[in-house]
């Protein structure tokens, strides 16, 4: 299928290197259809060592170019990047649902979120607070010696690895947060797809590739690669070009690639975003009169994506007695009624499988709803809605009740009085979100269980659920460890842009030879540290 | 020696500790005096790894407290903190110069640098950028889903345990740029301090220790420490409360935390300034026209301080011909009439002779001046100041010539022509400052050669020499590895504190319970960025 400038929107299974579609060197593999767990008919193929060093090697020849281009240039790149996604139509929508086994519906959401972030960051680009431009003029009769004119900038830091995640194969993939905010950045990106959506990875690449042609840019500041993790993701880890690397998915794959990045001769930052289990915390007065509420809301949450989300409400806390039952009740009617759904791929499937049953089976752990597991013994890959039971010393002594359980598994702890919530979070490392409910009155009275909230998450949330990451300037997507390698960045929103970039300070150099965002004239129009005050007034030479 | 109230203002060779100074359990050690070789009088203690588990342990506790100061209280304690250590007075300076061997004007200048520095970030945290505060506001009509109110703030890390070096015992020691910035951030500091110069740490320590008495803030945000590397360092890196490292010093160094803190099971951020070679590059119209007035510049700046500065300019690039001979010349005939000076210790004096013998002994270099190494077989730790000169096909194959031989001494790169200023730039790794000198023209006409600086180092310097590191909103002390572990935040100047911030976001918290800088009335009168606007208004609730 070809559009109508002859460009091709339709799956091919190559791998795009330096601006060329090329088959990988290291074999092929399919695709599956989560719902029928059936293979998929189109092959992909797999890139070898050599053609991910190729592929580095031209990235970062490309860097040279791309990270001295205009804001204004790199945000164009987002904007026609958003248009050629939305552009490859139906292609995408049925090749996404048919790898993931999403709704229509979910499929446009996530692309509709996709192409929103990349216009986002765009506009982002052009007020340059990402540059954090910061002047000091020189004070040339200052004693004991003169100051000296210094003026500083963020820079792009290099070449950056996307590795795909398999839950949202926009939003976080191929064209997703990581790829967008170092694209913004001015950093050439290199993919690495992840092998249960190739076709919508592979389609999306094409969009951006397209999209690079359109504005004139180098062709290898956009790279697609599969590959076996332990030859091609390696490579990628390992190829001296690369100067940083962005992941979402488990804690086990972001500490492999956080190892293999640390023991370069070169270490470089890698941003792991390792999920978490997004602890609820409610408080009894609000329990007592909207337990149902709740439950519906904390249900629907649950089972979005069927559970596949970094965000997905993993535990809820609460105090026992009537309201908690009528909660737990309400859980289980609920949970009862809704059908085993498709999961992402056969090892995540297995893997809630494995992890749901161990933790039911624990003494003191009951599970509330009905349903039975579902595995790969069917046909697809389907999971369960499970909602579990225990108290707070089963809670407590089970340390399998502390991690994810990646899907639409929920443990409801009951605690004896509000004071146990401390008890129960301290058994938790750190997270993406907390969540708190409460009344007015309530939340004012538990000021303190919200600073220890803010101590163990990245994003507080109060009266709501943790699910829908919103894309603006103010997320944080991320957390202590091991939500993610690195607290002191989020992966999601605007600010998503610093994780790719250093500062670089300009010593007494001639106004003509600064960098744009430097000069005197202040020629970008941004706002400025000018010798401690934010402006955007030219700077007046001495 | 105790002050007029009743303070101790003398060294004791004490340990502080959650508030108390006790003796070290892992035995004890003395300073030397490098000028003489002696042993200095007072013994200092050395603490064993219960020590520095419970001095973490302390640190871990205040931590909760010290987090949620405001940013006026830590401004000032930074403010009392350099009233405290100007008050130590004589005691300070001469215990300094006595395990330094530096002169009395520069114990002075690093004082009145260190105090400045203090009082700088203290104005900082008044000015609230560092908190980088956004809110976005609800859009509760917005389809097709709601947006929460969501803001952002910047909250300190925890426990930042830091390593003192050896070149300066104040500035980027005990009360130094790491410390300064890490008690600004909100986290509490423990100092492994350097054993060349216990005594004047731990005369700073006390002024610390009285300045957060005075102030009313739990003891233990600040211990002071000594001990083994491989006993109280492994325990302080390892211990489960630090959550970041400030270390400036050797690359072998750097490296051997940097490891040591990924292997832990939550591994945590080092900030490692490991140094560098800070090429100069000269272009032949300056040459021409300055040879004498540069070579007494380049030879001030390489002996500052006799060379021990990770800023010293340790390659002179230049092209061959009439004017490098006058510029190697004059370099020669300066360098002859420095005496041997001495170094801070006994290693970095053996270190410093080893490297310049191996360097100057390759085929293809020659030694420029007639001094002689002066090593530990004299009285006292002296080194010479050691001009080499070779050509470029030498520099490129002599690999020992492309790293830092830490002080006075430098190595001048003779090329044919400025086309292959490129080729010896491409020997180099990550570097802290780049430096070019040329006229007028010849900048305009190497613009692209100052773009490559400015992709390799953290600091560009034009017409300049790299020493003396301006303390100010816009410096960056720090560069791409392994100038630095981590190019993307600097050592020095206010932009420092961002090392230990991480961001947290509360999504739809009641405006009585949010953090100061988020709430809408912004009472601490910050710039906030509302909706995508930087502004210092209220924000108007709907």
């Amino acid at each position: 299928m070809h559009d109508d400038r002859g460009r091709i929107m339709a799956t091919t299974g190559k791998l795009l290197i330096n601006g060329s579609w090329v088959t990988g060197e290291n074999g092929y593999f399919q695709a599956y259809n989560p719902t029928t767990g059936a293979p998929l008919a189109q092959g992909y193929s797999f890139a070898s060592a050599d053609q991910v060093q190729q592929t580095a090697l031209a990235a970062g020849e490309a860097f040279n170019m791309y990270a001295r281009t205009s804001p204004r240039a790199r945000a164009e790149l987002l904007r026609t990047c958003a248009i050629e996604i939305e552009h490859l139509g139906e292609e995408l929508l049925t090749t996404m649902a048919a790898e993931t086994g999403y709704s229509r519906e979910r499929c446009e959401s996530e692309r509709a979120r996709t192409t929103y972030q990349l216009r986002l960051y765009a506009e982002t680009l052009n007020s340059g607070d990402y540059l954090d431009a910061r002047i000091c003029t020189a004070q040339p009769h200052r004693t004991p010696a003169p100051r000296p004119d210094i003026r500083y900038v963020n820079q792009p830091l290099g070449v950056v690895a996307v590795f795909a995640v398999s839950n949202f194969p926009l939003a976080y993939s191929t064209a997703g947060g990581d790829t967008c905010s170092a694209l913004a950045a001015g950093c050439p990106v290199i993919v690495k797809g992840h092998r249960s959506h190739p076709g919508t990875g592979e389609l999306v690449a094409q969009a951006i590739g397209a999209a690079v042609e359109r504005c004139g840019l180098p062709a290898a500041i956009f790279s697609f690669l599969q590959g076996e993790d332990n030859i091609a993701g390696k490579a990628l880890i390992e190829a001296p070009q690369v100067k940083a690397i962005g992941f979402t998915g488990s804690q086990k794959g972001g500490m492999a690639i956080s190892k293999i990045a640390a023991q370069r001769p070169e270490p470089i930052p890698v941003f792991a975003e390792m999920g978490s289990v997004n602890p609820v915390f409610i408080l009894p007065e609000k329990m007592n009169g909207s337990a149902e509420d709740l439950a519906d809301a904390f249900i629907d949450s649950l089972t979005l994506g069927n559970g596949q989300m970094c965000v997905c409400p993993g535990i809820v806390v609460a105090n026992k007695g009537e309201s908690l039952e009528r909660f737990k009740a309400r859980c289980t009617e609920r949970v009862n009624k809704i059908t085993a759904q498709p999961m992402l791929n056969k090892a995540t499937a297995t893997q809630f499988s494995t992890a749901t049953t161990k933790a039911q089976a624990l003494a003191g752990v009951s599970r509330l709803d009905s349903n039975t597991n579902v595995t790969e013994s069917t046909h697809g890959f389907y999971a369960a809605a499970t909602v579990l039971s225990t108290d707070l010393t089963t809670f407590v002594n089970e340390d399998d009740l502390h991690h994810e359980m990646f899907g639409p598994a929920a443990v409801i702890v009951a605690t004896e009085n509000t004071a146990q919530f401390e008890t129960a979070l301290a058994q938790l490392g750190g997270q993406l979100t907390a969540t708190l409910h409460g009344s007015d009155a309530e939340l004012e009275h538990h000021s303190e269980l919200i600073q220890q909230l803010a101590a163990k998450a990245g994003r507080i949330v109060i009266n709501g659920f943790p699910t829908g990451v919103e894309v603006c300037e103010a997320m944080v997507h991320g957390g202590p460890f091991p939500a993610s390698s690195d607290s002191r960045f989020t992966a999601v929103g605007t600010a998503s842009i610093q994780r790719f970039l250093r500062p670089v300070c300009y010593q007494n150099v001639p106004d003509n030879l600064l960098p744009e965002p430097l000069k005197n004239s202040n020629p970008l129009r941004i706002s400025r540290l000018l010798n401690g005050e934010k402006t955007s007034s030219a700077v007046k030479p001495e």
